[in-house]
């Protein structure tokens, strides 16, 4: 069953989407689960999340084979006793590589360097390009028991904030 | 092709394994990944990790289903500029349900409180048992571009240290 979330829920997923940097990339490889740490960049409305990857990388061989990918993003482990209580949402969703030469990768490339800034490196590369992670749907564990399926509608939601519900 | 690691990286790996307490696994879901975030527990010579899991979990569900998992286990990210740097291995397994009431399990909850403290309200809940992820096989990433493709031997032999390799 899937839900809407209220005012405080939206926030705190909206602020584990936006600070988390690194999450774990879901893919198929011989009919069997993959999971790859990759660092990706939220789009503003959540409509979808980028990832710049290596065509040489196992994950991006997946993907150009399988679509059907799933992002998971987990508060970082603040040391707490109980891990179970880190928020943490596992987002499934279509992937599609972004044309090279787009005015949107010209955008996103300064996105994604303000972000990582080191990473200047992987655009030297040739074999490195954007990929766009398009919610299908996502499950949302604010917290220990506190589990929400959501649309890839409730998603986009939360990243309006409290005054646009 | 799988390679031997030298003793320095077989420590980087060692305690990237014991280190950190939170990985991402992935589970086949109606033919297509799924990710969840998931506390572990590595078994001191590295033939197993240890998950303990709710029955009403997805993830669970879906191991019941279909043994082949992922687990990926990434270095806490430390806001470095370039995230592709941190330490990363994703193990691929085979998951088996351990028996609630085998002396395993009894040692296993002993070593699972010591490391997770606050959980103990997991073990009265009749829902929750310990699953055993067997390595098949593992792709460690020690840094940019230092990739290692390793057996579950290989795995195990991080293990052991730098006096018996």
């Amino acid at each position: 069953m899937q839900t809407a979330l209220d005012v405080e829920t939206r926030a705190l997923l909206a602020k584990l989407l936006r600070s988390e940097r690194v999450g774990a990339l879901g893919t198929l490889r011989d009919g069997a689960p993959l999971v790859s740490m990759v660092p990706f960049l939220a789009e503003e409305d959540f409509s979808a999340f980028w990832l710049h990857v290596s065509r040489l990388a196992w994950h991006t061989q997946d993907m150009l084979r399988e679509p059907r990918v799933a992002l998971s993003i987990a508060q970082t482990d603040d040391r707490r006793t109980d891990p179970y209580a880190l928020a943490r949402v596992a987002i499934r969703a279509d992937a599609a590589q972004l044309p090279g030469d787009s005015e949107h990768a010209g955008r996103l490339k300064r996105a994604w360097l303000a972000r990582f800034g080191q990473s200047h490196i992987h655009f030297e590369l040739a074999d490195f390009s954007f990929w766009r992670l398009a919610p299908r749907d996502a499950r949302f564990v604010a917290g220990l028991g506190r589990i929400h399926n959501l649309s890839a509608d409730a998603v986009r939601a939360a990243a309006r904030g409290p005054e646009r519900p």
